[in-house]
């Protein structure tokens, strides 16, 4: 994708209309439904619905669950399932379908790669993970620290690879977020990850705001471990079920502690003693959420055919306009940079301090843009390049601008807070 | 609901008319979607689906993640949805509303609530099981007791008294499935409830069989902790989400070990440290999946108004039923019982063992009859008392007995084995 040059003078609206004229991926919007009137900056926080899901499911609850009841775990092929839908995530994120399976949450797949990854190194007794990273990856750190008795280092982020050799040869494991989700600063996971096993230990990379936005490539990086979430910019819908990667020389020396039916070599048979599948099955636990599962391979085809590294490049592109249009837009009104300014070191979203986000960012969702904040000061702007055009972010730029001039943000009814920010 | 005595001469199909006359729970069965010609005797395995459930996944589709996007986790209830179907939940097993919410699987919440247990009871070195019990209650077990260096004892089910006094002030927790999920088989939860703690061990029971048939009592009998599915007698659809049940005086010295974000006493404070949630939104960990939840919430409404007592007044009849057609039509044909003949003593299935079981329920899903089967021998009839009309097992018997008079069952193709069985 050849993107010409932005000219030096300041931009206007029409120059991001140009943006969207030569954008190869402009076409992918059709793939979703969105609604009129909305500019949807949060696709990092709840991916929009792609076309075909909601028949889908429809189909799934009256033919398949309604009409064929039991018979459709074989029928309608609902036992394959999260194989089938692991390895459709296996293209995205760079690894092999074998590799790949789609179960419970991010925080629960956690929990057994990393019990799993610390039984690899039973003599080391040292984790590093980051500090502000996002606190489930944190809580469930310490919960299996205590159960285990290993020792968690937190570090900043730039402090992170200092930790590890401080680590040295009592690195069992190094557990982080590839791209932070307040900040959108993106690690050098071809570097952490090397730098790891070369010490000796693994590595287990939660990639909830990486998949799908940026060309991961998990195999020729030889990752041990990886986790990640469904509805973000995979769009599997709301609480959609998480996947989770394991090299695929691993899967026969590891040993995951939620040790349920489904992850048994032949859960049919229903012996007692637990014989762990030799494949990625057998990070499988209890019986699969097929609604949630049908909803989320219908969402991923909106990512047929689509080349992740044209993605990216469109990602960077699209972090770059904004940041461009905060400097040139929004100067003087108290917005601080939260992101990375180099679009390499950022994941698919910009976010801004300022000392009044909360009310700002309600006054911005009542103009139908919606991003979301994060407390303290964050207000995150997330870009799914499959839906999220160049001139949506001159819009949403200049709708902060006629809050931030008008002091609209000061009225009563934006300081209220919501249940869920 | 009194239910006029049985002709003591054997039945006909029109007795079973007539007590299907006199069912007062009759009307229930308008409140499913029912495939034309198909006579359901598994919704053990899967419950049929309620009407209501596809409109209403739709609409949350289409509306409240179509258009709503983000904001619905606010505006359509979305955060509050795993202890509002909780505390639905809660009416059907005799608890208290904030003592019960939906997450994960059984497996996992079983997970939580053993390491949870034991915890309470941590100089106490004893878990004991049942032998026999479904697999993955077992597989869950002995990965917690191997995490926390606990003996497990399996006893047969008949045994399982003696092994808890023999386990005596070692005994830590009991863990039981209060029906047996191949012979129906029912434990005295009062008696081994108050045994368990009178030896100062807490008790954890599995309800997969009994939440929705059996007029359950947790609060008055003072059960420690439980866990069940939503995809059986409760209707919640492939895979729909668990619960978990917490006395409510555990909640506040309690620590389940899947600390994830949703269960943080203020999640979006986004802070490091993890600080339970004082209520039973602690057993939460990652995002809740909303499909299934609200696919399952509207299939609750099946038992809207609905008393449990006459619930199981119509199962243990059915069971009754079901055993006396047994003896008099199929007396013969190498059929055993193996379920307990006294319905005080059964949940809502009689299982049938027979040498060839597998095939002749393959030519009896054929005709349209579903059951199951279960390895070795067993033949599975579970009586959903909302939707199975008395003349359905009438109907269910005659098919088993044309199958064996005519030996259609050694039909080849009836002997091929499925995936799932």
């Amino acid at each position: 994708m050849t993107i010409a040059p932005l000219p030096q003078r300041p931009l206007t609206r029409a120059d991001t209309q140009s943006l969207d004229a030569a954008d190869v991926l402009a076409p992918l919007r059709q793939r979703f439904e969105l609604p009129e009137g909305i500019n949807y900056l949060d696709g990092n926080s709840l991916g929009a619905l792609p076309k075909g899901v909601a028949e889908r499911v429809e189909r799934a609850i009256r033919e398949e669950w309604g009409q064929g009841l039991i018979r459709s775990w074989n029928d309608a092929d609902w036992y394959p399932a999260p194989l089938r839908v692991g390895q459709t995530i296996a293209r995205l994120i760079g690894a092999q379908g074998h590799e790949v399976v789609v179960c419970d949450s991010t925080s629960v797949n956690l929990y057994k790669v990393l019990v799993a990854a610390l039984r690899l190194r039973p003599r080391r007794r040292i984790v590093v993970c980051e500090r502000g990273n996002f606190p489930t990856d944190a809580y469930i750190v310490n919960s299996v620290a205590e159960l285990m008795k290993v020792d968690v280092i937190y570090a900043d982020p730039d402090q992170v690879p200092a930790a590890i050799e401080a680590a040295g040869h009592e690195l069992a494991v190094v557990q982080l977020t590839h791209v932070h989700y307040k900040s959108g600063q993106l690690y050098d996971m071809a570097a952490l990850t090397a730098r790891t096993q070369a010490l000796g230990a693994v590595v287990i990379w939660d990639l909830a705001h990486s998949a799908g936005v940026i060309d991961l490539q998990l195999s020729a990086l030889r990752v041990d471990f990886a986790v990640g979430c469904g509805y973000k910019y995979l769009n599997g819908g709301p609480g959609a079920p998480a996947y989770v990667y394991v090299r695929e020389d691993h899967l026969s020396e590891i040993r995951q502690p939620l040790q349920g039916w489904h992850g048994h070599k032949r859960p049919f048979e229903f012996s007692h003693d637990y014989e762990p599948h030799p494949g990625i099955d057998q990070m499988l636990v209890g019986t699969a959420s097929q609604l949630g599962l049908i909803a989320f391979e219908a969402a991923l085809q909106a990512y047929e055919g689509v080349e992740l590294a044209q993605v990216r490049a469109k990602s960077m592109a699209l972090g770059d306009l904004f940041v461009r249009l905060v400097d040139e837009r929004l100067a003087g009104f108290g917005f601080g940079l939260a992101s990375p300014r180099e679009a390499a070191r950022r994941g698919s979203q910009v976010s801004l301090t300022h000392e009044q986000g909360y009310a700002i960012m309600q006054a911005l969702i009542a103009r139908g843009v919606i991003g979301d904040f994060r407390a303290p000061d964050i207000l995150r702007f997330g870009f799914a390049p499959l839906y999220v055009r160049h001139v949506d972010l001159w819009d949403a730029i200049e709708a902060l601008r006629n809050i931030m001039h008008s002091g609209q943000w000061r009225e009563p009814r934006f300081a209220q807070r919501k249940a869920v920010t």
